[in-house]
């Protein structure tokens, strides 16, 4: 029995060495998505906080954004352009009113997240890789599968509009 | 030369232990808040995300709930009650038209996270020192200061309408 115990502590003890060299090296699993060839990156839920944000309209959700250390480091500093190994998260989820809230006001007061909604995106910074787009690749997984080609096209043209922030829409949030 | 570089070093090891020792123990520095006694916690802002809301009315913000690694496995667990050594963060900023984007749709489209808003607020689990508020304690800062004695009981009775979550608003969003 003891020898099993052991054994057991021995691969649980590998399988964290094993999890942390993936989570260090940035090594993704999982399909790449097309044009930037970009894979979800493990562990990006753990990830810090740069902002929040509500879309209307179509979108109609919360969103959050969240960095990796090297996107973390160069949003609180506040320097553009972000360097090369940034990776920048969009989170989003259905935009509902609070039931408690609601009947405590008598209106909508409070609205919170519900369930994931307009998939997840990524922003890589690769000046090399990237180059013919300012640097970034972009990519959109829906329910953790890469979303077609039209929607990863999209991207770029759409983060045009702030170029004079090296393209990404919101600041960090202290 | 090479002795003040050593001793420079030594000095910069030692300060990163004790910020270590700080971080692990949930060494507060500052001033408590009235009622509950509650410091902010240091670190809090490099904690991970549970979820985002929006507020209406006079709140009118955009928020995020940060918490520390016990409430992160709590809320992702979804099991209540809320374990002793949960601490959730509550962060605000105000609810800010994204320039760019109301001038690409010619009408508010995108809400960003502007300067803070409302305060920061905590929740900390001590079941046996806050038995008579269900073994919550409740703090607000403003710009880092404990807000007037006034506020910090206006937490629970508010919180009270979420009694059947834990008094917990937000659930973990994944």
């Amino acid at each position: 029995m003891r020898g099993i115990a052991y054994l057991l502590g021995a691969v649980v003890a590998l399988a964290g060495v094993v999890a942390s060299i993936a989570a260090v090296s940035g090594q993704a699993d999982g399909e790449a998505a097309p044009i930037f060839g970009v894979k979800i990156p493990p562990g990006y839920r753990d990830w810090r906080l740069i902002s929040v944000a509500h879309e209307e309209g179509n979108l109609n959700d919360l969103r959050a954004i969240l960095g990796n250390d090297v996107a973390i480091k160069a949003s609180r500093e506040g320097k553009l352009p972000y360097p090369d190994g940034t990776i920048i998260a969009r989170l989003a989820w259905s935009y509902d009113p609070l039931e408690e809230s609601e009947k405590a006001f008598g209106r909508p007061q409070t609205f919170v997240a519900g369930p994931p909604k307009n998939g997840v995106q990524f922003m890589v910074k690769d000046s090399r890789k990237y180059a013919s787009t300012s640097g970034w690749g972009f990519a959109q997984f829906n329910d953790g599968k890469p979303a077609d080609e039209a929607v990863q096209k999209a991207c770029f043209p759409c983060h045009s509009t702030v170029k004079a922030r090296d393209f990404v829409f919101n600041r960090y949030s202290p």
